[in-house]
């Protein structure tokens, strides 16, 4: 039995290629001519091997050795260095990144599938290296020309690590609460920060030879509230002519002991008189700080993915050779002895448990792909039109998948660890590692909570649903496309019935909410799962679709239809569920207790 | 702000006087004339400031130090040995071991309260006494005269503690893939055991001076399976009159790394010829076994409710002191400023997570400390007819508690969790180390899996719904009182609705299951959730009745009648989402995939 992380390559090729179509589409891009699937393939290949060699292996022991913070130095474990200076000298940073900018230019696509490979393999190292993209997209979209050339290369190529400064101790979700001060500096054409910065991901670290800090502080000037925020760009080192490298005002005083991530430092940090230069226009700097966040959001929802796979895979192996207990039934071409202890995967109570875990993990894959490809039709169609449509889709989608696929990813984690018995409460069975690991990204990139809200109120309620019925209309063309099928024209019309429903739902909360002003924020969360159920029921209706066009023998395609089938005969249940808590809300006040 | 342990004393009182009306029933009772209400509650309050002053403060500090083992010796954190022995000198092992023993005699309901407790504030602490009473009960039951004579005082005394050797590498679920070895010894009267076991619960520590261990092995001529094992009691020191104490052979060959409850030591036991005794008949020691065991599964349902309570409370005092953003509404008596940052247990999302806490953890007192009272009624009835049928009662919902509520108590900690946000990634705030510690509860004594079998196929086919039955009829009864009184009649309704709605589905399942020897496998685990929404709807709906009869202005009644009132308007949903999934297992093939 190996529980070492594999990457999921075959599936990852029928949701690029069969579900998404996104090599059709890319030919007709300009630069992207010459990208076909195989190319792709090999890119994501080449990607696998680096995540099953060089990070999967450091996961179990970057837990036990966890950061070390003495005498102001912080030091990550063994093999996190080489393994990132390496990973930077093959370019993976820079992988999605325009060509402009120095990067491959490849579509974003791809680097939303590593991003699901280094999740699933070592969530931990992954965080050192996970702001590089919003880093450089804050960059990109508001930092002045100066600024760009100075800091751009250097951070898009993961040359040097940066870090997002929000959060102060009273001052998390709500960042209207934030304090630190940032005062003018003309000799240095910048201003000095002062304050305490918490939660920290990498404040320091001993893999790069400078860390940049994105920091959220307030101008003398400045209004209260969030629209007094701007955004400043701090390094841990100055350059200085004459005197080579100083230290600017920027240290960490700890690092927190965590649940889980224990490879990752989370620093609490204090910026004293730190000399830092103003990104983006004064006072606008959520704004700036957002593009890093929306960023960030959907690679979270990738880590969801990653967490959910791996665990999955690994109580898939477990399950299969564990032997204990007669089997009720068994695999037709089961050929061990009637009456003698099976596999514990032959138990129906842990065939539903991975059928329930497959389902998740590949649905979501499909639909965070989705996403992904969406982002690339924003940044790459010829058409404003189209450009725009899609980055709302993405914008409409990417809470969804950061909450549900992260809440999916925790319990997958810990229905995975129930596979393994008493054996899964082990650290050396990898499992209960991940159900720490996976724990926080419930949490950051703005909780759950906040995403419903985002979602509910921001993205849907607010433009009235246009956006959502443009989704809609996705899966009802769905529905329509399954009616051909045989196996599949069940599916669809239970997806058709349940988009109406959600379409139904949607306005009854708008024209609700106007007189119940608490009405979306009692039902955000059960809103946000009634979508992230319709999505999944979506991606597998599609798949039944293209399982059934192809080669019947092919297990792979048998096995997407099994579950294909078992989705909408069994979790789909939870869809109705989700209705019933909304349709709660709307009818049942909420006591003050 | 105080997120310390704090025992629930006051709804203890309401379970026991009022949901279950114990005092009148003790009053019946010989030997309990004297035991009134004001006499319960005293023992628990004592109980309450115990758990409180010396446990609770034990917790952080022995997660964060953990069990060392160094040259074969076994230290527990800083202040276990301390308090176990004034634990052990105050009387609390023998609370409800009769006099005859050496006990106090006092009603197993009180018991259950301690356990709750236990748990509640230090849940590795409770583990070194945790088999103590079941260790007990099965000499009790089984041991010989001699046997009795020799090991019972220390034993149930609290004395000498004792662990339950059954787990052998290949034999986890399945105990007949056992191996360990019993080998007459006839110069001592006992026999020679030899083996390894693994997941050993304080198979070594230094909490007291001997530790007694309870062995499954095989004698030479046992038939293979489960019902050739034997039960034997084998100590770590032996009393020999000439040398005094010398070693058994008995060691402890290391501890395992585990998710939490790092400061109970889980332990590896190499048994070498080591000296033991049989308890009970040979090749019966299942059977001895089982009394353990069953005692030890309502105790780890009680640690499910320990765990969501302390989960719960701590959630709440966080809620009401962190102030972030402005809230949709606020408490009609709210002093602060409109517009301005409040507390966030006024947030809707926050309050729909407290009120779902607060409605499992209350419901499940009632229903556990239930299953603990019918365990005095079938101990202390004056008619066998009585006795038996409560323990007929008590063993079909003891694998419902043990299963349904570890599984609450787990998803509560992370429910809570996720309101202290970023905080409660971080150790210092204790609500991660309550979701690593609850975990075990799911897998330990039976994994819950284990349970929903034994329910649905061992208590409920079996028998053909019989004792389900007067389950039932118990639902009926309170759904029928509810009638007579306004506010909880149409909660009286939905609970005989659902009670009609269990008897249909079993009935069904029972006929179906004679086509289809897969189907119960199947449903199992839908099957004992279902059975345990439908207990707390019972459980919510008799404390509505109860609370309206009180006086109204009472604070404590008017939150158990709003939250009533929630629990049906709310979470009573998953009871038909439960449905939805055993009705799909009747309909739709699992496919082995």
């Amino acid at each position: 039995m190996s529980l070492d992380y594999c990457a999921p390559l075959r599936d990852m090729r029928f949701v690029i290629d069969e579900w998404i179509g996104a090599p059709e589409w890319w030919c007709g891009v300009p630069g992207w001519a010459d990208l076909d699937a195989a190319t792709a393939h090999q890119v994501l290949e080449e990607a696998a091997r680096f995540v099953m060699e060089r990070i999967a292996p450091l996961n179990a022991g970057g837990d036990l050795a966890g950061c070390r913070f003495e005498n102001g130095e912080l030091t990550l474990p063994e093999g996190f260095r080489a393994s990132y200076r390496d990973y930077v000298e093959a370019g993976w940073p820079t992988l999605a990144l325009d060509a402009g900018h120095g990067g491959q230019g490849l579509p974003y696509l791809l680097d939303v599938a590593l991003q699901e490979m280094l999740a699933g393999a070592n969530h931990a190292w992954l965080m050192s290296p996970g702001l590089t993209h919003g880093a450089a997209a804050c960059l990109i979209a508001h930092g002045s020309a100066d600024l760009r050339a100075t800091w751009l290369p250097k951070i898009a190529s993961g040359e040097w690590l940066t870090t997002m400064c929000l959060t102060e101790p009273q001052a998390g979700s709500d960042l209207s609460l934030l304090r630190a001060r940032a005062t003018p500096d003309a000799a240095h054409d910048g201003y000095r920060i002062d304050g305490n910065k918490i939660f920290i991901t990498g404040g320091d670290h001993d893999l790069t030879e400078n860390i940049v800090h994105l920091v959220l502080a307030r101008l003398p000037d400045a209004p209260a509230g969030s629209k007094g925020l701007s955004l400043f760009i701090v390094p841990k080192w100055l350059e200085d002519g004459a005197a080579g490298r100083v230290r600017n005002g920027v240290h960490c005083e700890g690092i927190e002991k965590k649940m889980g991530l224990k490879a990752s430092p989370t620093c609490s940090m204090r910026f004293e008189q730190a000399l830092g230069w103003l990104v983006g226009e004064p006072h606008r700097g959520l704004a700036s700080m957002f593009v890093m966040m929306n960023a960030a959001r959907l690679q979270v929802a990738m880590q969801g993915i990653g967490h959910a796979h791996s665990a999955w895979q690994r109580a898939q192996a477990y399950a299969a050779q564990r032997v204990q207990m007669r089997a009720v039934s068994a695999p037709p071409d089961y050929a061990g002895e009637p009456g003698q202890p099976a596999p514990i995967a032959f138990h129906p109570a842990m065939r539903r448990t991975l059928l329930d875990l497959r389902a998740v993990v590949e649905g979501e894959r499909a639909i965070g792909y989705w996403i992904g490809h969406w982002l690339d039709v924003a940044a790459r169609h010829a058409q404003a039109r189209e450009r725009e449509a899609a980055a709302r889709l993405a914008s409409l989608l990417t809470p969804v998948a950061k909450a549900f696929f992260t809440a999916n990813g925790f319990a997958a984690a810990s229905d995975a660890l129930q596979v393994f018995g008493g054996y899964g409460y082990i650290h050396e069975y990898g499992i209960e590692q991940t159900v720490r690991d996976s724990r926080v990204a419930m949490l950051y990139e703005g909780t759950n909570e906040i995403q419903a809200i985002d979602l509910l109120v921001r993205k849907v309620l607010a433009d009235r649903g246009e956006t959502l019925r443009a989704l809609l209309d996705h899966m009802r063309t769905e529905a329509q496309q399954c009616g051909a099928v045989a196996l599949a024209q069940p599916l669809g019309a239970r997806l058709g019935a349940l988009a109406d429903e959600v379409g139904r739902v949607s306005g009854g909360l708008l024209r609700a909410s106007s007189q119940d002003a608490e009405l979306p924020y009692r039902v955000a969360g059960d809103y946000l799962a009634l979508l992230g159920w319709l999505l999944l029921g979506f991606a597998w209706a599609r798949a039944m679709r293209l399982a059934c066009g192809a080669s019947a023998d092919d297990p792979f395609y048998a096995e997407k239809r099994a579950t294909a089938q078992y989705f909408f005969d069994y979790p789909l249940a939870a869809f109705d569920y989700r209705l019933r808590l909304i349709e709660a809300g709307c009818q049942a006040p909420l006591p003050h207790v």
